[in-house]
């Protein structure tokens, strides 16, 4: 690589994260910006701007020296051309975010869906290095995922494969709505909010559970953040709570192994910092309802790069861009 | 292609097909001989030899004019040492079966999963001609699948990806059992099987149907087969019971198409044969199950090339490997 720098972005409907790397993806800066949706798109494409500006100087460098720019993004979106056809969080439509910064900014400009670049760094520098085929998921106020096959971003035919969430795991009467419109989702049924709902519910019932001093008596308080706390802290309706969404996540998870035959998954997302109280039980179910050969094949593990899934995915996304010459000719990148 | 013909084998529990084909895929002779498992490991590959030999020979041709020959086999296999793991059906455990044929004819062999090439043959000369992400599903005693992605068979990390059968899509109490061990699986609810269990509870329960008139009223002789007669000409009770399983597979799709966001998924099988009466309600349940975006971008459509499916996926293999010169070196092949 000619040039020894590479920049990566993770704007997020909260604060626009920005990194420069170097070719190792070694992280030199950082600058954190709140990304304020309702300023529109135009001061929020500026804060991306100034944010790599930024971040490139404090590295005690210059445009000049950046090979490439990845930008991470939510909603559908067209790593081809570039542009974000829809990010609700954002308010965005039809935003040709990379032709705009590569006008900025005069570097390579690489767009891609947020979770698929997580599942990249992942894949890339964390828990799944080494992996040829990885699925990531990430758990927390919906469930996401990307898929890694044969070491690259799967996209899809039109760019939103890895919608993992939707997956239909029960048409059992009763089952709650997702938020999609259907019933029966993984995601209504093991995400952040799932977990809360199924312990204001226990709470109701009158169980014993630390998860209500937790929030000082108000039960519109629960997270699942709250019930991740009390089940580290040995809390046992806490722990039953996280093994049930651990029963759909593995029912969810066994069926991507039998459909896929990853080599490894990569649980992420907030609710998945309980670790093994939920990665336990998960592993469980999938060795029961997977095919013996798949699940011989394949590791179930937590991810390792937390919050900066994202900067790193996007990093890697440019150093894959340049090694493979792939994209080059992009409308985000190439003019 | 310096050598004029390719030879496809498919190898079935109850047969093997054989067929030579020019470098268009245009079947010019085929040979089919009863497989008799029974006779031995041995006895079987003497067949299939004799099969090429005598199918190269009804072409007017010789060996020497054979660029290579693909063959499908059930069970799990290791298409990189051409060893056939395991194939209950033949009772065969890890027979080098690639390198038995190379040795014999002098020619390279190519090994794949059966379920994959019959993917291969319809995304190159079947309903999913022109397509780049392909999932192929058969619909028969089992359900079965294979996954045609970037244009090329996706094996997963220990070549078993694709069993889209064993898929949870319930995990209502009561759910059949299925032949995996497990509930809920897509299998076990929409298989040509699970169809005949619902025809026969009908008729249990009095339901006025001509399926038992087809079966001149003896209920154990009702197949999915009966009940896609009993379908096409009319009859509403079996129409019925193809919607159930319609609504079953739909499920599954929705799901597969959430995940893999494909433009193509061809439906083949003996159930598949009813066409529209089973297509037309899986279209409105991925219709209603999956997102928009992934929705839009995928046609499902039945299968074109019925049993030839894997035969002339077996041609394809060996085009395909031709083409792109992969597989060379590989242990069934290179020597």
């Amino acid at each position: 690589m000619a040039k020894p720098l590479v920049v990566g972005v993770d704007l997020g409907g909260t604060k626009v994260a920005t990194v420069v790397a170097r070719s190792d993806a070694a992280i030199v800066s950082r600058v954190t910006r709140p990304t304020e949706p309702e300023r529109g798109v135009d001061a929020v494409v500026d804060t991306i701007i100034d944010s790599v500006r930024e971040a490139v100087a404090e590295a005690g460098a210059k445009l000049d020296d950046v090979a490439g720019v990845g930008v991470g993004s939510p909603g559908p979106l067209n790593p081809e051309t570039g542009v974000v056809v829809f990010a609700p969080n954002l308010k965005w439509h039809d935003v040709p975010l990379a032709a705009v910064m590569r006008q900025a900014l005069g570097v390579p400009v690489y767009l891609e869906n947020d979770a698929n670049l997580a599942a990249l760094g992942e894949a890339r520098y964390g828990a799944g290095r080494g992996s040829k085929n990885m699925i990531y998921i990430t758990v927390s106020t919906g469930i996401g995922g990307g898929l890694i096959l044969g070491g690259e971003i799967y996209s899809g035919s039109s760019f939103v494969a890895g919608e993992v969430g939707h997956m239909t795991i029960t048409d059992e009467d009763g089952s709650p709505q997702c938020g999609c419109g259907n019933y029966g989702c993984l995601e209504a049924l093991a995400s952040g909010p799932a977990i809360a709902r199924m312990a204001r519910e226990l709470i109701r019932h009158g169980e014993e559970t630390m998860i209500l001093d937790l929030v000082h008596g108000d039960i519109e308080l629960v997270t699942s953040e709250v019930v991740g706390r009390a089940a580290l802290a040995g809390d046992a309706a806490a722990i039953a709570i996280l093994g049930k969404a651990a029963d759909y996540l593995g029912i969810g998870i066994a069926n991507l192994v039998n459909i896929l035959n990853p080599d490894t998954v990569v649980i992420g997302g907030g609710v998945s910092r309980v670790g093994e109280i939920l990665l336990k039980p998960v592993r469980e179910v999938v060795a029961e309802r997977a095919l013996k050969p798949a699940f011989e094949a394949v590791r179930i593990v937590q991810a390792e790069l937390g919050p900066d899934a994202g900067v790193v995915g996007a990093v890697s996304l440019v150093l894959s861009r340049l090694r493979t010459g792939a994209g080059a000719g992009r409308a985000g990148a190439g003019n």
